[in-house]
């Protein structure tokens, strides 16, 4: 039996709390359980080098934990003067996942800076980073919308992470938290929008292997998972949860990128 | 007239929060008005190189803001690859405040981690950590006895940091916000313990200077926010705070010491 | 239509050179069409510290491309003074996908570096790097059996890696060229042992989305991909390919492990 | 008894050797006893980006020490690949020392480089660094003036530090060598203009603390010492040392920054 | 007796493999017996800051080792996150070679990368290195001259580079392979045109000294020795080779740089 | 003419301050013309790693200028985080040059550190580094004798640094300040001994040759330069100089090494 009693397919408790600090344009403390990241996302009125000139925006992630969000505690990065492979892996995925998520072009020559700072780690900091951070992103979009520094939310959608795993036993379970992936045979994490899209799936077998039928019940299992999650991600916006999408629809409207299909 | 009607000689408002994070031994989120700091304190069962064999402890600190803790975001030290100069002479100063109050052979082989880790930044982000860091490590000495690793509590006697400033009308200030310090002539740190003596005393007139008189004055100041914060920090450990300083009583009924006239 | 009317779910033309290079244990030159990578596997008697005293052996993967592998040179990352978050990726991925398929218990307190070079790039160099990894970890078990330093085969499976996409007209590919993945809209790396069942998936869409369906055709191309590997694995490998697997054999001989069920 | 019978308010011998090297527009070798420092002042003629387009000039420092000038051989902070916590420090406290008694508006868009290298060390580099440094720029700025760079002096008075302790007998003693400072209880650097005006004070008890009363004894040496120091400055300068301070008289005499009360 | 019955004389097999990479404008895989460097030039329209607006082209070169190209694994210098003295020392002396050998007025703004990437080291990886880069070269000008970005060939002469050593006996031999090496007293690298001028000569006796007579019997055999190697270079350059030289005569036809005397 | 008339085969003036800096073993300040280099020579009672166990010692070299040695400033390497290519093939000639002319068996397990600094650069720095170095080492292995941590002299025989070069005249010219060298063709630097044989020999042609005829004569000026400062090395060395090549005399009395030959 799971901690507290949770189903195999249940997510562990979520708490969002918007605006938790108040210098960046919009910023969260989101928590899955005893995991804790505050989510800031900033704007940035250019461009790096590579994208100058394009009428389009860019969208960064990082990605750190507190030394002592850990159990044992962590050397800070900065002291070892380079940052550690799994962190870069973690930044590069938030960065794309929000990527895929916001019309770049509506955004205009600017830059979102996401910041994802565990405070606490209990398992899945990176798929509570990217729920956390696509509340930021829309909270700072409201903030750009009320400057009138944007006429439309560009937000395509709705966009959640989650893991889920199989334990030795051949168990299937979502929302793993670090006693359970620290046991697992199986770490999955997959970002979905919520009509079940997926934006990015990352299964690994370390010392084992997994079957495409578990990996179809895993995509069940983070189905599920990722529609409360949206759940939460549209309380916590309140009304403007309701201009998510309408970017979209605008180009629907006029006829534009018709013919991507499958694409979201 | 300053923010909040606040007189020349008043804190902003000080808020303490225990056991923020589960993992540390000891951890508190402390704010200074919009200044906010998690403090914790890990203790490791050895110390480093150059202590072994000594029988005694050590105490070290680290610093550090989250890139969105400022109005500009700053750009983390792990991507740079190395620490900045003010960070080190921070971090210096954290540790070497909480190990002149910390009798280190009461301590035994152990090194106390600090980790200072500012979230919101509002001015006085050093002052916020020494006086908080107290705290988390006066919880972690609590944790220690409470596990019976420790027979007496090796705190000396209480400290904290204040921040004191003279405005470019000559006027002095306790506790500097940022906009208060970004215009001051003079800018000075005092670490005192709670009977008014001096730790450290740290002041600087960039492209500016101040008399005697006018350090006197400032000094005046420190001590009575020193002695506010010192009521603030006994609240927080409750009736832990009360064997603070038994040690260096020992001491004095065994006769140790006592030729040392005034140190703490 | 694709160069060299290629199908969709065809390879490009896979060529291996065995003892490429005359210093390592095992050593290939792998080639997926204009991709060309040096493969290499060395055995060093000892393992790392976190590893040491558990009688287990250790595999680890250092990958890198020469400055002029690609189309515009690219600037050395030694010069840099730092590895990026690329290859980063990649080399952990290469050192967790043969770590799944080697039985560290056999292998001893010894460690293999595996160390991938691309010297021409087209396209699909992690999957080139892991495919011809496998073979270079074989010849030097090889080395190892010849020298008695080894009395079986740690192999316990075959295992190959093979990319697929989907591109902008929702046409699924298999074995992209670095023209075709340029173009992509989804972009996976399947690593698959011989029965198909799954190491490692890694699935992106960069600003575009999968469906569970899509997911599925890919996981099929991928599995045609990795089945004619593996028989090019074996036919480099000669009469060596008829001792993996031995390992696992003799487990269930044994009546080893028989609980792990769904573990290959 | 100090060593060389030295009276507690007694610096030991200074001497100071101008233009000790070529290249720079103004350098010296300043010995305090046995510490001696090559201090050097570059004139660059434009200044760092943040300073740009203002019209205003910069000084900035850097600090360091060859392996050979202390007892123990110290490893290089070149062969380190960074620049320690304690180095940092003090090559800012030397270039906010020096910016605080130069006229930035008169020395125009130019950067003052200060270079102060200590070849052998026996206690108190710092203080003769910023003292033999104050010289340094003032043989600069006379470089300046002869090439007709500069109409007017910009400093804008005298300035010299000298350091400070209590001893564990709480004996108060001025310019403390390696060996009393290695023993001491507190330890505090003083940087003052030489009217007794402070510029920089950084008083530290390791271990220990001090009172009220023994801090403004501290300051009465270091008074005398400040004294004694620009005495020696004004004679190193020879004539040139009568244009300094011109430049506040202007201000004066133009009733410029008459506002400006307790500042120098 | 030397390997396969070498002569003290003679050089190894040397075998010259062109455009074995594709992407570069020139490359080869050039090896001195079991020595195997792949050699590119890659060309880039810009030069470095200090050579701009100078009309005037510039040639850099970098140098590595695969992690097993040598016997015992040695680790990646991207690892490290630097670059070893050894192998600085080696580009720098590459470059300096090629450059002494191009008409850089004739090259234009352009900058030519050199990358010389050691696949298998069994000694004389440098001299390999320059005698390969040679060629590389020259099919860059060839490419150059091909797509009319070029009208002359830039190589002024031919050039190549040759080890040669004095053994424990007095023995002197040319081209020594790692064995002999690592057993020499003395190790000699001569760069030489193809009439026996010397470029760069670097000699040293590690622990021994060599005589003015030896100097001149090893540099007697590295004249045979480069003489060979020009043959060879020859041949690899085609009917390429012989427009090599001509941008010389121009100038001498033009009677420009007839005051130059003993430069090549 | 050459400035202060000197002859083309006419060393700079040459002087030497021993016992230049007090807490080196030796020290000793050089200059050739207005080049001067502090030169110290530290001994540690431990060698390297790859040299434990053998019973001998070793010797390792440091070499740096200070930023204004230079007629521009130059930034200090420990600012940019990484020694200079130019750096490091310096530091590893000192390293190999005195290695050469001590017995590393006598000095027993002990590391020789030497540290050039130039505190002011004309041309010759590693030149002038070199021969300071070996009266710094001579003087250390005095005071170890003095303190009888050694029976004997490990100093094989006398040794000295200079440079040779060509200008675009073809004149061949010894000891090259800074102007002669920036206009010189060619330039070498030679490492002998008293003898006049070779322990290092480096000649270099940036963009030009030289032929075997000139490098005959510039070894016979280099033979010139070295004589005359081995005669400045002893006079240095004092009565201590008699004790130098005693220990190379003990061996060939023993009948030891008598089958080296050619070796010094």
């Amino acid at each position: 039996m799971r901690d507290e009693e949770r189903l195999n397919d249940q997510l562990r408790h979520v708490k969002v709390e918007t605006e938790y600090i108040k210098h960046p344009e919009g910023s969260v403390l989101i928590s899955f359980g005893d995991t804790k990241v505050i989510c800031s996302a900033s704007v940035e009125d250019r461009v790096p080098p590579f994208m100058r000139g394009q009428g389009k925006g860019w969208i960064t992630a990082e990605y750190a934990m507190l030394p002592r969000a850990t159990e044992q505690r962590t050397i800070r990065e900065s002291s070892k003067g380079k940052v550690a492979g799994r962190t870069m892996e973690i930044q590069r995925l938030i960065g794309r996942a929000l990527r895929s998520v916001v019309d770049l072009d509506q955004l205009g020559e600017r830059t979102v800076w996401i910041d994802c700072d565990v405070i606490q780690a209990d398992g899945g900091t990176r798929t509570a980073s990217i729920t956390g951070a696509f509340i930021a992103v829309g909270l700072a979009f409201e903030t750009l919308m009320n400057n009138e520094k944007l006429q439309v939310n560009p937000l395509k959608g709705f966009l959640a992470a989650i893991s889920v795993g199989v334990d030795t036993e051949g168990q299937i379970m979502l929302d793993l938290d670090y006693n359970e992936d620290s046991q697992a045979d199986v770490d999955m994490n997959v970002v979905m929008t919520d009509n079940g899209d997926i934006v990015e799936i990352q299964g690994t077998g370390e010392e084992a292997t997994f079957t495409r039928k578990q990996l179809n019940t895993m995509l069940d299992y983070a189905e599920i998972g990722v529609h409360k999650l949206v759940q939460i991600q549209k309380e916590s916006l309140g009304s403007f949860a309701e201009t998510v999408g309408q970017v979209q629809n605008m180009h629907a409207g006029a006829g534009l990128d018709s013919s991507e299909g499958g694409r979201s």
